[in-house]
């Protein structure tokens, strides 16, 4: 239960991170949500495909698409100043990727996956949507770009996983490992901001 | 049996379309002829993916790969002037796109997902060559810069479940969404090319 | 036993190609870490996911991991001057193209698919972890602008197949398809390096 509003919450944020993306890209309403509803269901439905789910959770209840596609749209119309874009974006996909891997794992090991298969399709699931958001609009994905990225998604995926095997309540460990991933990353972006800027690459 | 010929014809659209790209990028033979089959065939993989065919329809049957190669290669041969390429693959990806979303649907609905589900497989089915289609050659997708792409998808995949659910003749129902398809793509594709161009992106 | 050990190689040998790939674009240790897992690994996922075994066998044994990630991060720290990287490059992702497609087919077989289906499936088993690569990078992929990358692949699996069919020991016949493979493309690179060049293409 707890997981399932982890996930939807999950949903919403990175559907607001590829909204925000497809709005600086300036692409028009249709383009927005479909990249919104990319970025949100992406994680989920590689996760399902790995697993060996058929069809994708997501694919079959709607809550998912209304939440993604609501959000694609409210983002679309209420969306900051363009140059405030780029800053949403990122902090947008910090708090999705916590929650994206730390859901992706505990999915994995609910439907008997090894821990440490579980982390590895965890990672994915987190990585994986924003990964498509970026190939789709040709930047360089994140991942590839950002120092911490997938250092954060393999903590908060050991963390997920290690609870789990010493028997800790499910919706404590995935808040716990949620936290530290957006806590990582926020420093990490924190820190980027307020740095001085050798390599013309900050945010 | 006609739900395979239109398949198969979407096939052969969808290989031309990705051919034709493929000339107009300046690609030789054999990437014209790779492009024409991951154009035609990508979709459907998507599809049996999605759905837990293994392993996937197009590949374990000749004829597909067949009709993707011959005409990825005779479009290779026969190809139009260079300055009409750019038309020519949005003519072709509207028919293709027409043919397939209605075949996934069709098919998702066979397999016994539930209407809900076979209109989004449907949708990712017909979306999803394409999609690669312009990722291998770097171009942002359609499907994110034309407006009514993925509402003219919607349409027909909602047409062929809403069918099924009354019961209407399976072939006819695909027809008549694939037909609503490809008219409502002509439709946008002629008022833009006819429309004046303030923005800079017509085709 | 003796493709375990072909399957290791080729992994190391792709996660080598994606790490100089990523070296070459300026990537930091992490994306170079990401890079070269995604090479090596993406294109026995995507064989996995083709032929139903969830989840994939590299993310439930860890020595893929490994033997990726180690490989990324020794190329990272000892990688050679910058100038010949291109090279690098296209020398181990033909080596990697060689062990991947025999091995895929090999597995292909094994679990019982069809010999068209698993010549198809050992192709894009090779060609898979490449085009990934390529695509996370924005480079078109090698496969669509090298002649005979593709058929060089497709001559490896038929090799294959045919052998298992008339009952030559496997280990033989994975060795024969993947040396003809890693020749036939280490002789189109060479050609291309020594032959007067017209389109500004070369390596």
């Amino acid at each position: 239960m707890l997981l399932t509003v982890l996930e939807l919450i999950g949903i919403a944020v990175f559907a607001a991170s590829g909204a925000v993306a497809a709005v600086r890209a300036r692409l028009d309403v249709f383009g927005v949500t479909v990249l919104a509803l990319t970025t949100a269901l992406g994680g989920g439905i590689i996760r399902d495909v790995l697993l060996g789910v058929h069809p994708p959770t997501s694919l079959r209840n709607w809550p998912y698409l209304l939440v993604a596609g609501g959000t694609g749209l409210i983002v679309f119309w209420f969306h900051p100043h363009v140059a405030k874009l780029r800053r949403s974006v990122l902090l947008l996909d910090a708090v999705g990727l916590g929650l994206f891997v730390t859901s992706g794992t505990t999915t994995a090991l609910a439907l008997g996956a090894t821990p440490y298969a579980a982390c590895l399709i965890g990672m994915t699931t987190g990585i994986g949507g924003g990964a498509l958001r970026d190939l789709l609009l040709r930047e360089i994905p994140l991942v590839l770009r950002r120092e911490i990225y997938a250092v954060a998604a393999l903590a908060g995926a050991i963390i997920v996983a290690v609870g789990h095997w010493i028997g800790l309540q499910k919706g404590l460990v995935a808040l716990t490992g949620a936290s530290i991933i957006i806590t990582i990353r926020l420093i990490a972006l924190w820190r980027k901001w307020n740095a001085p800027v050798a390599r013309g690459l900050e945010g």
